[in-house]
């Protein structure tokens, strides 16, 4: 369905040739100052046309709030966005009326609902993340201005040229500043560049590689890597909405993802356990917390304090004007050449929709964990829990090996 | 939370120190053939103690059903299933109450609750996966009756050596005869191993790596990849509840996973458009398919009948005996050697447990579609909807390139 | 929450000084007829200024899809809807700056959210009804092509005048022409009066008695009663979602409500059971329905193919223009006159509300229970079910007492 | 569905032919003291067999926690109970495998799912309300303690003898000494009497005519009230989740009711808007609160911080002993004499069955509520936000009209 969330939820709406596309947040805290600048950014990092490495179709993708904000504070009421399809050419694809394109959803969305959208796969459309986006950036508000959040993504990939911290393949699993880079990493550093990797060197290649496909009338894939930094602990419900879990059912929901792995991923798959494990360790703000994060910044499905960190791959863009033997919908070979305005390349356009996506999730877990630490807050003082239940027995604590 | 899937919706309850684990399925088409024998085979297949690969712990895990079925047959009602925790051996773990153990969830969840299980890690435990192949062995029961679907999971790689599949890196991703292996490998065939790996010859040095980890007190990762055959085609329900994204929820809910991968996955994204994108082609069957299948059985997040197939990573499980550096949960350093019975590597028991959770997730996604189906298939016929509509216009088919 | 139902779901936003009010409708059946006009039907009967018996703001209420058709057929993705609001007179109420209104939302909505939106009660405003109705209608449009499902309601009590049914209180209940009374009445009869009720002698006395109201500066309540015709037998789930829950959920939703009662309702508590039983005879289609008829369509929570018919209780508007001695919100006693536009009795508009809120529920149900039902039949036969389960022993029913 | 609740949720599972019944809770606050005698007061309460009004089917109805808790204290995790069916007599309703019983679920189960369990109605079972009774305990447990709500239900009417407040029909709607009978009614108080009114006078007239309904095989209505104090304001959440909306739901769905109505309700619609109103005023605690209470503690579905009140419609049993002309499943015309062992009167055992659906609701509304609170607490002050924003103008309240 076109909901996510439940205590933070947004509603989407939209395909590309409709009169708008859009959604709406409910369960927003109220008294958060929200304009409609605040979700312009990140629509504006989304929208198609800023470089030549995207589809050179144009749309302003301006914002305007419907409803649920008043002098610029929210009421805590449903907020809706809407925004405008501008650019609508209908029809332009008319060849697809005879050829379901190859890995795209014209014939899937036929299967599904027996009846096909000018557009073909229906919502399977990059405008249909729009309004994931415009979501995303009220819950990105104010897990930034209330918990300090940070949620930074960047292509860590395009075909096979990637940062050098995915190549890394030994008992470190990662490069020796990889942590700290994880730490510092900031929007302003990945915008300098259109390809959205912070690696100048790697960038350049990627760039390249995006140029080629484009003038092939091909495509590539790649992949996102993105940091959550200052999530507070204990969000993630067990058993089946462990937090990794909402996340993975996030990224994988974003059009044209095939993979996800949080902390050491696959890559951990190859270590021994106490090569993966992390250690505890006293840290200087006073809290425990761990030495390595291969663990990605949650255990048991809760998050643990560290920084979580999670790669989303991305397959190549299914439609190229590049000519295709394929089938027609009856089942007749031919050629099917794509017209159109087409990315080459999504993953640079794919970083604010990762961000907005792994918002909204830390949003919703954060709420619903907010709950149940208030709910048991409130419990009055318990004389008769035995001192194993509040983890650790402090006066045995010289007794340990050491 | 606890509970997943929309329709044909699972509850599991139940740690590994309380009187029994368990879980209500409800919401199980009514009619079906199903005894507790339909269920027990899955369960012994995950039970502890199958082989030496595993952990001692010996549980019988015999399942009773409490309600919802009379001379075996379901009513349509909620099913409640039991299994005794049997082999209850309360506070083995006594160091636990000092340390927690590295990269496991005793912290976390004394994060999320202010309150610590005797078991450390809560819901963190590997017997809280019953409950879900109970559930799930009931989904598979009606899937094969009555679609003839057929979930088969392996052991794709142990630590570092894996299937040749995994490795495989060219234009063709895939060895000649991948696609052939997918439409037959058989639990049969699997069950013969105890490593649960159909590769005789990768197999024997996985369990040999097994029982390194296992003598050395450590532990070791892999990955299960998972076939479903015969899926019917529009399941799966967008924009968020694209069928890879419940499915990638539902795997990264397991216990000790940290990464998905659907179709081509992350190899996938090293690829050209042209080279990754499936073509259509008219199946012997007289439907439309793919010749190839990176896209791994979904488009847009929708079923097109072709075999789905993807890949999870289980990393090193955390718990060893051998001694560890790591800090008190106060926060003072010391060695931690855990005590108690541990798996020294997940993935042979994980096998059923990935089956049961793509059992819960395409079950729920066929009674989605069922409905949207039905519904749509009682409107008139409405002579209006214009060709292009319907998918395909016929009688200009003809006049296609070719 | 803003959002109702779980496969046919609205979500709804806007307060009376948003841009605009609207909602999204997720999960509709893909190849419905839907055009503008559909919908404007209803809305148009919910829109203030259509007599003299409501309030004089005038909005026009116009609807615009957004989405989710084409060539005026449903693609099966989300609908937006939008209707702009026109006639806003931000801080037409500035007293109420001062006071919160008795019996209105305003304080409640400070309580809840903290903060306090220029009309006072936030969504406790009749506009938000605009997005129900406009789902309903779209909802209502499905049931009555596929299944004729009619679904009249009417002002049944204004004050205490009401309609003879209501009062009738005997063994049987209800007037002799009742049943007939439900099989019959149309929306066409029901909106030949501008308050709504078919009972032409009642009607006038329900319209002078909203007319002294409106002249006192006071205001009115009443009921409204519904029927559903045409209902296919099987809706509704155990144990939580029988259908009169989620029908009691959905009235006591809709502003102003404070009662809701089904069939014989609380009339029917005075009867004993041998007068309340509804028998079991074979009609005229060949099916087994009931003579009488208080249980009012369902039983067990599930719909017997009988008309279903309910009553919903209004209280009079709390938004009066006369003074009323009250405190401010600091708790200083005065005496507060509502200025501003209100209506002296809501329950005349309330008729398409209670209508579109009824088609939400039904359609909602209609398609969960038709993914159980195609799931069922969809099992292979099963010689083992023993004839009890079938329902009724046919080669044994001549041996029945008679 | 059989699950209910959001955050606070609930689980449940059984008929009256199977080994057990009962529920799994899930979101319950950690830290909470429970031991199974907290749910076996109720459930003992709502047992057949207490008294001579009730079913002579004698069930002890003992209740054991199958997780979730250790050394009396819970998880945080799901809470398993159980309850194991133990008189069960199979096929003790013979006749009712020819003729589905009037007014019962016996073939509208049998529509819905296809399939009669020996029960006929499958969960339209009295049993089936023990796991509300068992999870509604937990949630008061936790309400009691922390916020010292007080849920209190009693009969108010048995056929049409009914306690003087359902009768009075006047400007003040009720009796002088309501509001204070609301504030101080117990349980002990209910609990002194087999009927549970707690008006003696009443009582023995309401006794007499269940006996006379048992005498004649056959049985009688009425009506369960409800009184729920000291309940947060804010809780309930606009538009389709009101609190009284959730109330409705949850007592629509409990086995044998016709109707719910909350503050003034029906007899409400008779007043004018000036007599309805409930004025606020400063209150001794030095908080707003009103003068009457007609809304029933609710305004715009949010709570006000007055007692919530509400009344439920229970229809005379269904299952009688007396003969009725009906009609078999086949159609032909008979008599049945429903044997087996029934309730002349359900309301007496549905007082902790109210008592409970409350419970469930209040519980769910405050965690989210509580979420949202937390969410908003936690946002920087804002020198932005327009003083009418924040509820009154303080400076201003010299000014106005007094």
């Amino acid at each position: 369905m076109s909901t996510f969330g439940t205590l933070f939820r947004v509603m989407t709406y939209g395909e590309s040739h409709g009169k708008s596309v859009g959604c709406i947040v409910d369960g927003c805290p109220p008294r958060l100052p929200l304009i409609e600048a605040d979700i312009q950014t990140q629509l504006s990092r989304r929208r198609p046309g800023q470089s030549n490495l995207t589809t050179p179709r144009d749309e302003k993708d301006l914002v305007t709030i419907q409803s649920g904000t008043e002098f610029g504070i929210t009421l805590g009421t449903p907020i809706g966005l809407l925004v405008p399809n501008q650019d609508q050419r209908p029809h332009d694809y008319s060849e697809t009326d005879l050829y379901p394109r190859p890995s795209h959803a014209d014939w899937t969305y036929l299967q599904k609902y027996g009846v096909k959208a000018s557009s073909g796969g229906g919502r399977a459309s990059a405008r249909e993340t729009i309004g994931r986006v415009a979501a995303g950036a009220i819950a990105e508000k104010y897990l930034k201005l209330v918990h300090g959040v940070e949620i930074v993504a960047f292509v860590s990939s395009v075909s096979n040229i990637a940062m050098p911290f995915i190549h890394e393949q030994d008992e470190r699993l990662y490069p020796e500043n990889f942590w700290e880079f994880l730490n510092t990493i900031s929007r302003e550093e990945i915008d300098k560049d259109a390809v959205r990797c912070p690696d100048k060197i790697v960038s350049d290649k990627m760039r390249e590689r995006i140029h080629e496909a484009k003038a092939a009338n091909d495509s590539v894939g790649g992949s996102v890597t993105c940091v959550i930094r200052n999530v507070p602990t204990g969000l993630g419900e067990p058993c089946f909405d462990k937090l990794e879990a909402k996340l993975a059912h996030a990224m994988l929901s974003i059009p044209a993802t095939k993979g996800f792995e949080i902390g050491s991923g696959f890559k951990g798959t190859t270590l021994l356990g106490h090569q993966h494990n992390d250690p505890w360790v006293l840290k200087d703000n006073g809290r425990l917390g761990t030495k390595t994060n291969n663990s990605g910044g949650t255990q048991g499905g809760i998050t643990n304090g560290e920084n979580i960190y999670f790669r989303v791959a991305f397959k190549p863009p299914a439609t190229i004007s590049q000519e295709q033997k394929t089938a027609t919908y009856n089942g007749v070979d031919g050629i099917l050449a794509a017209r159109g305005r087409h990315d080459p390349c999504v993953v640079p356009r794919a970083v604010p929709i990762v961000e907005s996506m792994a918002a909204l999730v830390i949003m919703d877990a954060l709420m619903i964990q907010q709950s149940r630490k208030t709910a048991a807050s409130l419990l009055p003082p318990n004389p008769n829990v035995p001192p194993t239940m509040s983890g650790g027995i402090l006066n045995l604590s010289k007794t340990q090996k050491q």
